[in-house]
């Protein structure tokens, strides 16, 4: 099992809503288990999904413990598979705490978004960082409208937004995953004509 | 608003159950939406929705329709024009048909899937193809555990799969249509090292 010092975290909270107001965002089922299929074919160590709500805490690990050692790990092994490296926390403090404590030293946190951010790293430094570094780098993805300006501020570093060809740009966060772990993590193809 | 002469196909049928045997899928409402901001981001021309089921071409339509002119498309005008490209279709052919009529010649259609085939073309000739190309291409995409082995055989050419570094390999087939058209449309990025 080939393993990656990468990760990433799910935020639900603090992200912003249609009106730029701070929430917590519900799961959504999907969120689970794409993420953690898109995350373990790129051999990522952790997917934490993070929201303050016990109540969704708690109904995310029985989703998660379902597949993982219910009905569903036999029903569906590749399933189990993905959710195996699935952890919930209730705040990314607690998420990076986690992850410190597995790798052995503080990760390095990065935000992403849609936005255009001064100072971003583009993909192919993050790449190189990541080929050369034996420290867990943490993704930080937003639900909702995206993670709010402190999350950045916060952040040890900001990936630049994946932009398609015209001005429309809204990918899903599961979507705009995948397309990051494909350019961070994939072995090489050439995209450079 | 940039469009290319790529479109995509999203069948519910024929594709393999876990059995290996030929079924219908239902439609999930994420492979409505995602695939649809995904596509538009990249500027496809169309998305069809390929479902033999009457019961559930109507369903989508009525999905499309409450946010292309009902009350979502002014409650969220972004997913109205990601849904703007959505068509329903009963089948390969009629999507085909579709797309001849709009682009006034044969669409070229692309099979992609998870394993490996012999004489799969590799993203990068795809890519270069599509830029010397003014003629539509259909990125035909199963759900379910995959298209039919007969559809492989009828679709004019085959995409290679993508890889993750392990031998893990069950991206969801929103999160590969996601990696598919950054690696055939973005703007140059280097992933070559």
């Amino acid at each position: 099992m080939s393993m990656c010092n990468l990760s990433v975290a799910l935020l639900h909270h603090p992200v912003y809503n249609k009106h730029r107001q701070v929430v917590t965002t519900a799961f959504t089922n999907l969120d689970i288990h794409d993420i953690a299929r898109t995350a373990r074919t790129f051999g990522l160590s952790r997917y934490y999904l993070v929201t303050p709500s016990l109540e969704q805490q708690q109904l995310l690990q029985r989703v998660v413990n379902h597949w993982d050692n219910g009905w569903g790990a036999t029903y569906n092994p590749d399933r189990r598979e993905a959710l195996s490296i699935v952890k919930v926390s209730a705040n990314l403090a607690a998420a990076v705490a986690d992850l410190q404590q597995e790798s052995g030293r503080k990760p390095v946190t990065i935000a992403t978004g849609a936005a255009e951010r001064p100072g971003s790293l583009s993909f192919q430094t993050l790449r190189e960082r990541l080929q050369q570094s034996d420290q867990q780098h943490l993704l930080l993805l937003g639900t909702g409208w995206g993670l709010t300006h402190e999350l950045f501020e916060q952040a040890d570093c900001i990936l630049e937004p994946i932009r398609g060809p015209g001005e429309y740009n809204h990918l899903p966060v599961r979507s705009a995953l995948a397309i990051m772990l494909d350019r961070l993590v994939s072995a090489p193809h050439i995209n450079a004509t």
